[in-house]
């Protein structure tokens, strides 16, 4: 019996707070499971009446006869712990609390929360919710409905979480107009035991569901989830709306859960790197859970159209390319076939327009051909429906030629509503059919990315040999000094250790230090300023490039003085450097900054003095692979700039790719670390010449988490 | 009386071809005439029928024996042409023909469209089609419904064109869901003789109308077009659907409607400038008819929600701060009358919660504080039902509230279907319901986005004291020697008397010249290799920056002319340029391309080496202001940059805007320029010091064309 069964594979169910009184929950909750024809024993629970919808009903828990495995609690917030002290002496496994009044009112609640999790644990139970909707299970052999949403949402293979209740009503509404069925719902409230990571686990490995979907509003561990998601995703598509993407809709999102804001960025490149697939809307989301419980994966992103009208084809080709999906080229034998039937009026270039005059055979016929040509990997069929044709045949005989090949076929029939309510019922296996072009294309693209996905090797998260002394080392001698931001020569020497290409530097204080230093880093070199607390150096006169030899080194370090000193920044705050001159190249950025939950959050992109400005970036965590790492460089617009235009020679982008990943093992290694920022590293082409030229590196002021 | 009148205002109406055939075109349409309540005679025409639904039939036009206004021609294409000519010889002043087999077929079907609009034109009729799915008048007084569509749209004050026939289908099942309603609809089919155009004008008069919209596949005479939709677009909404925007869908599109291609971009400038709502879709398109139709314009863009649950509203927020929207700051007073009467479990910032337990009369007071709220211009009401709560009820009273107040209030509800089926006939005032927070959200986007554009002056498109003899002369000479490219020196003429701040500049041939040349430009200098098919000079050595003497100077001259003949490039064919070297700035580029049917395509951009790569430019079309000039400058990602960073001085943009104009002028005044690349112009802090340090300009082969 795996994790989770006492929840949604319970074999007898109590009602606590089941209710007489019409459109409570207590009442509404108890109708749904004998509604949806509960395959086991329910007991409603109530000191007041002696039955409930016909049923003989109990005063409490302790009172029920038979084993309870799994209790539904929707009695007031102040009746909750007791209940569920008596549920646990009784021997119940599994519990749903959709009571409110917990963690999410704050004060009392959250102490009231913190006691039931005691109680919980106590008797070794599971617990989904407090304030929540309720739970659902498909499963055929169990069918339990307990929750209070209006209206009986399908059985089938989509195993859904929402964190928002209200949410998971809407969501039962529009699945059941989509023909989407569930294995098993869950709503989470407060997730004060079952928390989105103990469904994913336990999803999984259900192998009643082929699609796990997922509505949320905050991370509770993302570490976990990574993890898990990495796993799965292979196997079955992870879809996931996250909400409070923008700071006020995560402001909403906050003051709604009580949950701490992640940075949206981290979020995406969290799953983007685990394989998840990321709706923008709950409406795309449904369309891509439709696609995927409906359609096999394809092999290719060749789309052919056939439609019986130009514009709505037209439109669904613009979309098509703008999803990143190939139009396919017909072969010549299927474009012939096609010409021994179609009417002269007919296209047969992709879109194939079979034109007004097209039959349920016209559909049925082409549809075969291009599911046949080998140049084809997806169909979309369009249909608009002219005078004398009836939707239902052409989806009837759309659905016929599907069930023959294992290419996707997606749909839209731009349709009467009265078409949309029917076909599901009358054709169950239909094809996806959609409204609209748009949402057509948009799953197609979204089924090709699951192909990559699937194709993706694993990646390896590389290990690099470092010298973890003397970062160690060096850090312990900073937090000595009260922690913050590194000597720059420091922080050189931090990455050094991991290997980094850094530039030879030394630190000079007077006129006589200069002529030793030019010698040995070797001229041309780079005058610089190097005070912690100057963040541009540039903008205030506190770099001097190209200095080709003792003379001009001297005539800058004065000059440079001479600046600080016109500035009013005090010169015996400030040491200086001189740096080996790098070759010329291209700047890049790379980066990273501490979040509180998500960790370490990498970051890549085009750099130099206006990386704020340009926001050329992407975003990554870890664990990082090198797959990952090189992805999140190509992603960058800056890009093609790197791999050569105009005859330029290419940059060694594979030093900022491993850079990338040295960087992920140093702030994997060393938890203290705020905040790093390479800028620029100067990629040349040869990967020999490329240098790191400036860093900065905070440490946390606690850095006692150093592993 | 008006042009159109002929065919949306007819007292009497014939079908020609009208047919007993089931499920023929000539019998649905004429059913839809009778159905539909036309305010008219209407007589079928059939050769062999004594009646059709019971109306007796004449056999010819010619034997109708009243005054026939309007004739709808559905027989096939051999008998068109006749048939028009009767019509003519009665006095038949409105035509639409049904019948394909026109232009869009091409060969034989071209020549009978052009006989067609011979015949048209001869008798001074007004012809609609041919190859459409026919016309419609929603005017009370006329309810024509001239059209072979299943089912009867509504009647209501959107006009609307479509140039796919099946769309127009989908349209009318669309809207009707929508319970959006026309005044006018056409489609247009191969557009023989009305246009777009032609309706848009008609439209734009017509006082029953609120809303034009147009799906359009190609752009007939964009110019006419600019021109009635800036005149039209401030008094009424005008949206657009303009599909193929992509190169495979417009192929796809002129494969079906035989009309050329032009760039999306041309369109995109077009539209943005001419304050014309373009769609992304279909779908977007009927959300934001419904909202103009129901909503009054706000007055700005702050954004109050209103929910009964969380998660939709954190959903909605999201998608305001995307689409650009502030969520408004509810003053103290309305939260404290907020607090007065909603649960202390309410959130009473925004969005506003009032949690699940809200009622019709939570819903009711809450919207009337938040629509009197002096902080809020716009309000998002949202609902999802939970179990007791009928959506009827809460769909009644906010549209009770919203009629006392002259604020936008735009909703959704996730709600069941049947809702949506129901509400509108039993609240027809209602504010839009949509199914989705991100329709509501883009909605309030798009009525905010239409007062701005209402705001706006109207911008003057200023002309400048230029020297034109001196560019017609260059031209001149240029296209005798050919046209193509104009010589470096020659393009720098013609722009600096466009009044543009070129580089001194002076041609080179040999040493001698130099040292002249160096003194009267002025060192420090820059020496340029000019051949009129050097495209990337830099890239070939082909530019030497920051000569500061005569003796640098003769060293890079013979270097350069080293440079090219090792490169094999003969150096009898280049001539050298020694030019002003400008002060250091930020570069950025300007330019035009000449489209055949669109004009000249201005062009503003990030400058530089990159800008293939980097891809920073927006577009404009002529006749263009001085706002859309500065708008297009504002709208690049690298304008942050020309504003100054990081404490640098901002560089004279007024510069660029001034340029952009002056180089509209340029194209408008000459139409045999085929395209000018400046790239850079170098802005400086100093306005004075701004230059065009390299242009290139090409004529088209025939430039007799010239103004």
């Amino acid at each position: 019996m795996k994790d989770l069964d006492c929840i949604f594979r319970p074999r007898s169910v109590a009602v606590i707070g089941a209710s007489t009184k019409d459109g409570s929950i207590g009442r509404e909750l108890l109708r749904n499971i004998i509604d949806y024809e509960f395959n086991g024993m329910v007991f409603p629970i109530n000191p007041k009446a002696e039955f409930i919808h016909s049923i003989k009903t109990y005063p409490s828990i302790v009172d029920v006869p038979d084993q309870v495995d799994l209790a539904i609690v929707v009695v007031p917030k102040e009746h909750v712990l007791e209940v569920v002290e008596d549920c646990g002496k009784m021997g119940v496994k599994g519990l749903v609390v959709i009571s409110a009044g917990f963690r999410e009112v704050g004060g009392e609640g959250v102490k009231r929360e913190e006691q039931l999790v005691q109680i919980v644990r106590k008797y070794g139970m599971r617990l989904v919710g407090p304030n929540c909707m309720g739970i659902l299970s498909g499963f055929p052999d169990v069918r339990l409905n307990a929750t209070f949403a209006p209206g009986q949402p399908l059985s089938g293979s989509t195993a859904f979480m929402s964190q928002s209740g209200a949410l998971g009503i809407a969501i039962f509404n529009l699945t059941k107009q989509l023909h989407i069925g569930f294995s098993c719902f869950a709503s989470v409230g407060n997730k004060a035991d079952v928390s989105g990571n103990d469904l994913l686990h336990y999803w999984a490995e259900d192998e009643n569901t082929e699609v796990i979907a997922m509505y949320l509003e905050s991370f509770g561990a993302p570490r976990v989830f990574t993890e898990l998601a990495k796993k799965t995703s292979k196997r079955k598509p992870i879809v996931v709306v996250k909400s409070g993407r923008t700071e006020a809709g995560s402001k909403a999102a906050s003051s709604h859960t009580g949950a701490m804001a992640a940075p949206d960025v981290a979020i995406g490149a969290l799953l983007r790197q685990t394989g998840v697939i990321r709706a923008g809307t709950i409406e795309e989301m449904l369309d891509i859970i439709l696609a995927f419980t409906k359609c096999p994966i394809p092999q290719g992103n060749r789309v052919a159209l056939l439609t019986n009208a130009g514009g709505p084809a037209i439109m669904a080709t613009d979309a098509c390319v703008n999803y990143g999906l190939k139009i396919a080229t017909l072969s010549e034998e299927t474009r012939k076939q096609l010409a021994s039937f179609l009417p002269a009026e007919a296209t047969l270039t992709n879109p194939v327009d079979m034109i007004a005059s097209a039959t349920e055979e016209s559909y049925r016929k082409s549809l075969a051909l291009l599911l046949a040509d080998e140049n084809v990997d997806m169909v979309i069929v369009a249909f608009t429906p002219p005078v004398m044709v009836n939707p239902l045949d052409i989806a009837l005989a759309i659905t016929e030629v599907k069930r023959r090949y294992s290419k996707p076929v997606v749909s839209f029939f731009m349709a009467e509503e009265e078409f949309f309510e029917e076909f599901p019922g009358m054709v169950p296996d239909s094809p996806p059919i959609y409204h609209f072009p748009e949402a057509a294309a948009g799953v197609c693209a979204e089924l090709y990315r699951y192909h990559l996905w699937q194709q993706r090797p694993e990646g390896e998260v590389r290990t690099f040999d470092v010298n973890r002394g003397t970062v160690q080392k060096t850090f312990d001698d900073c937090v000595k000094q009260g922690a913050g931001y590194l000597e720059q020569l420091d922080a050189f020497k931090v990455l050094e250790a991991y290997g980094f290409p850094v530039c030879k530097a030394l630190r000079v204080a007077t006129l006589e230090d200069l002529r030793e230093a030019g010698e040995r880093v070797g001229y041309p070199v780079v005058l610089k300023v190097a005070g912690r607390e100057i963040v541009h150096k540039a903008d205030i006169g506190g770099v001097t490039l190209d200095i080709s030899d003792e003379k001009e080194l001297t005539w800058a370090f004065l000059e440079m003085k001479r600046n600080l000193s016109v500035r009013g920044i005090d010169e015996k705050n400030h040491k200086f450097l001189v740096q080996e001159m790098s070759q010329p190249g291209k700047e890049i950025i790379l980066g990273m900054t501490l979040d509180a939950k998500f960790g370490p959050l990498l970051l890549i992109g085009t750099g130099g003095k206006y990386v704020e400005v340009m926001k050329d970036v992407t975003f990554g965590v870890t664990p990082l692979t090198d797959l990952d790492a090189r992805q999140m460089l190509e992603s960058i617009r800056g890009y093609p700039l790197l791999k050569g235009v105009r005859g330029e020679a290419p940059v060694a982008v594979e030093v900022a790719i491993e850079c990338l990943q040295r960087l992920a093992q140093l702030v994997t290694e060393f938890h203290g670390i705020a905040e790093i920022d390479i800028n620029p590293i100067i990629l040349t082409p040869d990967s020999k010449d490329c240098r790191v030229v400036d860093v900065r590196i905070r440490l946390e002021d606690c850095a006692e988490e150093n592993a």
